[in-house]
């Protein structure tokens, strides 16, 4: 095995480093999260840091870093209080790729990506049109990073749609059916297919 | 499509909406995470909640479930600051699921499982055998997430082991070579396919 000590990577290549670091954890959740502004302009960004936090409450986060692109999304999440999480389904993953380019607050994504946006529920935020999975989020609180400037957003669900035939009787989204993709690295977009599911584990004796 | 409110939800039945809410946030990494206790007793714990949080320096984080099994692994962080990460092959599913067996500290799962730990670099938590991106963290901190009770821990990479074939020129690991699986919901496995990789994205005219 290739064996890299910390001063080895504190020592690369920037791009270098940013593909090995950002791939070393595993596979990335794939999502495109849409806010609109007061003014009502809409923006939507990938995400890759959507994380399940809890089922009772419903609680998601995602991690926003010092330096990157989608600080609209944050402007618009903390002025409205609300955005939606969307899958990126294959179909999806070129059009999603390029949210993460450095549009200005005023112009949308949805006007310069194939990416359509639909408005239910009386959402203030917009939905991402024909995403098989929806989730229409409530900002809760955030947490300040220090070790590295990155903020922890924590939001509950307050609506989630899923197209029909994904989910099975037991309640479990059959990503593999939804055709959701996962993100390997910075750039990377992969399609899974399902291998098992497990019992709930006990000890052996 | 189906549309569940929060109302839906509170009302669910517990494991319906334990499988809904743990796979509708996307795909998450599969992990093995493997600490020591100081007396040297050996726990590794499967986890799906490990996530990037940069790269320079380079951080992960990953969240521990009041009410989760893998108790053992916090305390022993605590008390030695380091542990290991490591992937979840295809070969590894069903081992690495059977970690989340609740066995009592005094017992290693690397005893109750086919896992095999090795140590190496004098690091003093043990990696696992076999896998082919194998990660030495050293604890920094944690944060309290007070809207459910969840703590974030967030480390330091002080080793990362990466299989020789997997690396790409410019430092990306192909997670399809290595066969990382990726986690749907609470019990799932899946293998991914990588579809594309893409451009560093700028603003179109």
């Amino acid at each position: 095995m290739k064996h890299y000590t910390r001063a080895d990577i504190d020592g690369m290549n920037k791009i270098f480093r940013l593909n090995l670091i950002n791939s070393c954890t595993g596979f990335k959740s794939a999502n495109l999260l849409a806010t609109r502004s007061k003014d009502g302009i809409s923006n939507v960004a990938v995400f890759s840091s959507v994380t399940h936090l809890g089922s009772n409450p419903p609680l998601l986060g995602f991690v926003l870093r010092p330096t990157t692109v989608p600080r609209n999304t944050f402007d618009n999440i903390k002025k409205t209080e609300v955005f939606t999480v969307n899958h990126i389904h294959r179909d999806m993953i070129s059009d999603a790729h390029h949210t993460s380019a450095k549009y200005d607050g005023d112009i949308s994504e949805f006007d310069k990506t194939g990416l359509s946006e639909e408005f239910k529920n009386d959402f203030f935020a917009p939905f991402v049109k024909g995403s098989r999975v929806q989730i229409g989020c409530r900002y809760q609180n955030e947490y300040f990073l220090k070790e590295n400037g990155c903020i922890l957003v924590i939001a509950q669900i307050e609506h989630l749609f899923v197209q029909n035939d994904i989910q099975l009787n037991d309640g479990f989204l059959s990503l593999e059916k939804a055709e959701t993709v996962t993100v390997n690295g910075l750039d990377g977009y992969a399609l899974p297919t399902l291998l098992d599911r497990f019992e709930y584990a006990r000890p052996r004796e």
